[in-house]
Formats: structure tokens, C-alpha cells, sequence
């Protein structure tokens, strides 16, 4: 059975539901789908293992077929756990087999960022679907590369934002969408933690790009851009470091301001130095709305100014998030969390670290 | 009896408690000072006649003493409601003639902002302390006029920041400067309310100077410097405006950055466009703390992360603001909040609006 016959079986059962936002996580079919769509992860690093992996359990439409890593111990406690075959294990170098290997079709990157071009173009060259982490990657060209090379091997690229898929935060959307409070006026968010480990990739920055702008802060740019529906035209940035040596060339924490066509402004946070800050807030002609937390694997909490309530339950959002786009491959219809998404963000981050380098506003149109 | 003689009779018994910066609402005197410091009110628009005012009638150490006001009709009402005497009433042509009114020790200066200046020397020049409405005035170079006045006079000039005297926000200055919660890392806060009538001065640049940062916007400011106790060294800004027939030649929101010496980053906003926006939070290595909300006349609620309370009472911040300013006249020591202090929100001000005119980063140092 080809993967355009089962699409066609679902499209014909699912017609409706898919034309909802919302996570398709409740058993929405009258029989499973032929056979589930494989994902291979790519980077065992904490993410991978602590939430990815887990996350696929509780899919529906998804099982882990395969793992890349470079680290044979790593690649040998996988086996082990997930009774996984020799031949669904590879490394960063014989990436090129994925093509051999019919039962995957995703290769998920969760490399550090600045290597997710070069394994998803490695994926995509081997036929495979690419689902990258955010940030997507360091430099927009880099991006680029990415969505050519997906586009070049006939394959979908999608992009980790797992929020699109978080009913508190699809509910904050609907509601500035509706105007449900009025008009959209101001925007403020922030996302910040304490991070340890000094010698982690993500302090790295020939890894990871940047500092907490391109880790945590890209979910509040996530947020007010998703929210609003529009895209900022112009930024401005201040970045600080007081621990040099710990934040050796990267911002230790950083604020920008955005303004967007509509008029909205945004005053956005984000930090490598404190927790606490895990927030986003819409104020609106006739109340604000926003969720507190906002950014969390749970936790979520929503509320609005109306007295009304915000409070969806708890989902597991990688899960949503795969899930979803198993359905898009399954059903062969796009993504909503695709390369193009990415690649504004980053070029997005790189105009608000310019903002923060040249102390100049930076217009995007 | 002199000032000077009532002032040492109150430091003999006041000493201990002078030293406490609280205010001093409860009855903390053996006996009352053998005449209360007479306020003539400056101005008489809702802030005069909803607030002030009635704080007066709350005082320990002030009274009204007269009121000057360019409008016949407000004279007679308030003639009737105070139970004035005919010499204590003066409009703004005739402000010289308090130097012939031993009576009045206090100008309380609450007319447009544009106009505090104006007042204030007219004040100074009749040998009247003088206590100025914030902002202080709409240029660095007025507020200088007004500091020279006092100066020459040899009369205090104080700017009415009543939340100096607010104890939920003391708290916060404490919480700040004994690093309670550990060190300061960034501040978040914002101020803003739907303006009605568009023909209020407010609205009117050539009376205001300014939309919602010279209004509300100072609160955050202040808070941010009066809290962390350090001057901003640097400003980025963004404005804007979606109704230029209501804010004409003003921002109707704006969003403002400013970076400390220590490092701290401030992330800050104001609107005239939307309500709700009343708080700020700062964030420390150990917790966060602030107040939600915080700049209200009353209502100000406090919070800190590490599960303890900040919940002082509230109090009637113009009386306690009076009050201050009555004792340091009676006890010949200066204000804490004084023309300085008005200057520095004033010239930090002016470099946020030029960092949003130009799109540049500024220096203040």
C-alpha cells in the first residue's frame, strides 16, 4: 500500500477534523492508519531522551524506526531500551543508508543548532522527511539550505514549534484573531532560565548561534508573531552580559522591542541568568489575555481579563507535534509549521542582534 | 514661635523616627507641631480636587492654606466647600502677592506640565517651598529653572512622587538593595490607561510634552531607578501610533529598554491606548518580586517568589507625600524626593523620546 492510498483513506475519513487547529491526539478514526509513520531521531541528547522519545510512545501515528547519533554508548542503551535492529542505527557519516531503510520516514534533527542544516540535508538527500528543532539554524542561509534541499528531494520540512499545537496557545490565537477583547494594541513576553553546565553546546556559540535570544527567546518572537498573525517591520535590541566568562561571546540576557504593521508594539525578555520569566501577555482594547506559563512542556495556564477562562488540559506536545506531521505525510498535505516559519524567525533573531551590536532600530520590511 | 524653633522642638522628639524612611501617618508626637504647614494648591483639576485635596484633610503637619486657579468659578467653589478666606484665593497673574501671605508655606504645583515652570518660579520668588506634580516639566531646561529658583529663594522644591512614600514599594527598594532574592537581573514593567476626552490637556503637546511617557511611563521609570537604585546608562525606544487624529504629535504607546551600569537590562512600556497594564516585576537570582498592581493611588499588591509576603497596608500616598514635605520644611532637612530627582526622570525621558525619533540607542553617561 502506498503512502497516496492510505492519504486519500484518511483525507476521505478525516476531511473535517483536519480543517481544525486543534491537536488530532483522541482517536479520531474508525481504524488505525496501515502502519505508522517512522521516525528516525537524530542528536540523543537530553531532549531527545527525556522528551522525544517518551513523547513517541503516546503518539498515534508514529513509532521510533530508527536513531542517528555519534556516540556509540548512547547508540548501544537505545538498542537496549527500545529494542531497536542494527540496521536502523547510524551515525552523523553513514547518514546516507537512511536511504536504504524504507521504515523510516522522518529523520527528526535535535543536533545543536548549528549542525541542523548539515543532517537535514543529509536526510532529505537520502529521500527522508525532515522535522528540525528550533531554532531551525544559525544563519538564514543555512535555512536555505535546508528548505532547498527538502524541496529538491521532493520531501516535507517542518519546524519543532511545538506550541503550534498547544490548545492554550491556539486560544490566545483564536482569541486576537477574533478580536475577541478588541483590537490588539501591545504585546510583552519573556522566557528566561538559570542554565548550569558551562561547558554545554548551548554556550557554544560556533553551536548554537547565539544565547538565550536563539534558545528560549525565539518562543516569545513564536508567540507574539503566531498570536498577532503579522510580522514585525522594525526591532530594536539591548543585550547585556555581566559573566563574560561564562557567557564568553554570547548575550547573557537580552531585551527587543518590535513593532508591527498593524501598530502593535512588543517588549520582549529573555535570559540565560534567572528563572521565573516564562510569560506572554496581549492587551487588548477591552482586557488582556496571555498564559503564565506560557513555554513549558506543562504547566501551561491561560486567563483573560473578561473573567473568562482559559484552561485546556495538559497535552504532550511533541507528541501532537509528530503526530501532526505524520498526518501531513500520511495525507500529503503541508505542514503549518514548515521551513519558510523557520527561516523568519532566524532572520528575525539576526536583524535583533544587529539591533543589539550597531544600537540601531532594524527595519524588516 | 519660627520655623526653625518649631523644627528643633519636632527633631528632639522625632529624631528615631526621621530616620525610618516610612511615612509618618500615625500619631508619633507627644503633642501636634504648634501650627500645621499651610499647602496652597496650584491648579485645581481632578487631581487637586479627587486627591489632593482630600489627602490634605488626612495630614498630620498640613493644611490648605489657598488655592490659585485661572478659573473664577472653581474659586468659589472651592471658597465654599473649604470654608477659604477671600486673601487665600489668587489666580496665576497675582501669584506675587503670596509673598505677602505668611499663612501659605507650600506651593503644590499641579497645573499642566508645561506650565510648572512657569508656576514654580512664581512661587520661589514669593518665598513659597514648592511641591511640583510629576514630571517635573517637559524639558531639562525648565526643570533647571525651577531647581535655580528655589535655589535663589533659599525654599525646598520637591516633585511629588508619592510612591516614595508607599510602603509595598519601600519594601521592594529593600527587597532590591539587600539582595533578599539575590542579585538583580532584569526588571520588566509597564503603566498605561485608555485616555477619554480628547480635548484634555494631556493630549495637547504644547501642555504635556509628551503622550504616556511623561504621564504614566515615569512611574516605570521611576520604579526601575528608585528600586534598583542605579541610573540607566543607556536607552533604546519604539513608539507608536495608530490614531493620529486623537494622539496628534504624540506616541500613544511606547516600549523603552534601558541597560544599568551592573548589567541589570530594563524592559519597559506605556500606553494611552488600553488598561490593565499596571505593574512591575523584578528578577532576581533567587525569585522574582514586584508589585501588581503598582502604581495606583491604591491597590498595590505585592508578591515575591520564594513563597513570602509583601502586603503593607494601604495609605493615602498624597497625604503621606505632604506630610514628608511638611516635616522636612519644619525640620529644615531636605526632601528625599527633590528637584533633582524630577531632572534626572525628565533628561532620561528626553533620550527616550529622541532613542524612538532616531531609531539609535542612547548614551546617558
Amino acid at each position: 500500500m502506498t503512502f497516496s492510498a492510505i492519504s486519500r483513506r484518511h483525507f476521505l475519513k478525516t476531511g473535517a477534523l483536519a480543517a481544525t487547529s486543534l491537536p488530532l491526539l483522541s482517536p479520531a478514526f474508525a481504524d488505525p492508519p496501515a502502519r505508522k509513520v517512522g521516525f528516525a531521531l537524530c542528536g540523543l541528547g537530553s531532549l531527545s531522551t527525556d522528551q522525544i522519545a517518551p513523547a513517541l510512545q503516546q503518539t498515534e501515528y508514529c513509532r521510533l524506526a530508527g536513531i542517528i547519533t555519534g556516540t556509540p554508548a548512547k547508540a548501544a542503551r537505545w538498542k537496549a531500551q527500545y529494542n531497536l535492529a542494527d540496521n536502523c542505527i547510524y551515525n552523523y557519516d553513514n547518514m546516507d543508508r537512511l536511504a536504504d531503510n524504507p521504515d523510516i520516514d522522518v529523520v527528526y534533527v535535535v543536533t545543536p543548532n548549528a549542525l541542523h542544516a548539515e543532517h537535514a540535508v543529509k536526510a532529505a538527500k537520502a529521500g527522508k522527511h525532515v522535522l528540525s528543532e528550533k531554532p531551525m539554524e544559525v544563519s538564514a542561509a543555512k535555512c536555505q539550505q535546508m528548505i532547498e534541499a527538502c524541496r529538491a528531494a521532493h520531501r516535507q520540512l517542518a519546524v519543532g514549534y511545538r506550541l503550534h499545537f498547544e490548545p492554550n496557545t491556539l486560544e490566545c490565537q483564536r482569541l486576537a484573531r477574533e478580536k475577541a477583547l478588541g483590537e490588539i494594541k501591545m504585546f510583552e513576553g519573556g522566557f528566561g532560565f538559570s542554565i548550569g553546565d558551562p561547558k554545554q553546546w548551548r554556550l557554544n556559540r560556533a553551536l548554537s548561534g547565539g544565547g538565550p535570544l536563539m534558545d528560549v527567546g525565539i518562543y516569545v518572537l513564536q508567540a507574539a508573531r503566531f498570536v498577532l498573525g503579522e510580522e514585525p517591520s522594525l526591532v530594536s535590541a539591548v543585550a547585556t552580559n555581566t559573566d563574560p566568562d561564562k557567557f564568553h561571546d554570547l548575550e547573557e540576557s537580552l531585551t527587543w522591542q518590535m513593532k508591527f504593521p498593524s501598530g502593535v508594539l512588543a517588549s520582549c525578555s529573555t535570559t540565560y541568568r534567572i528563572g521565573g520569566m516564562n510569560q506572554f501577555k496581549i492587551f487588548a482594547t477591552r482586557g488582556a489575555f496571555g498564559l503564565d506559563s506560557a513555554f513549558g512542556y506543562d504547566g501551561i495556564r491561560g486567563y483573560r481579563g473578561d473573567g473568562q477562562e482559559i484552561a485546556f488540559p495538559h497535552i504532550n506536545q511533541f507528541a501532537a507535534e509528530m503526530d501532526d506531521f505524520a498526518l501531513c505525510i500520511l495525507e500529503n498535505r503541508p505542514t503549518k509549521v514548515p521551513g519558510d516559519e523557520g527561516l523568519r524567525d532566524v532572520k528575525i533573531m539576526m536583524a535583533i542582534y544587529e539591533a543589539a551590536r550597531t544600537g540601531k532600530t532594524i527595519n524588516l520590511s
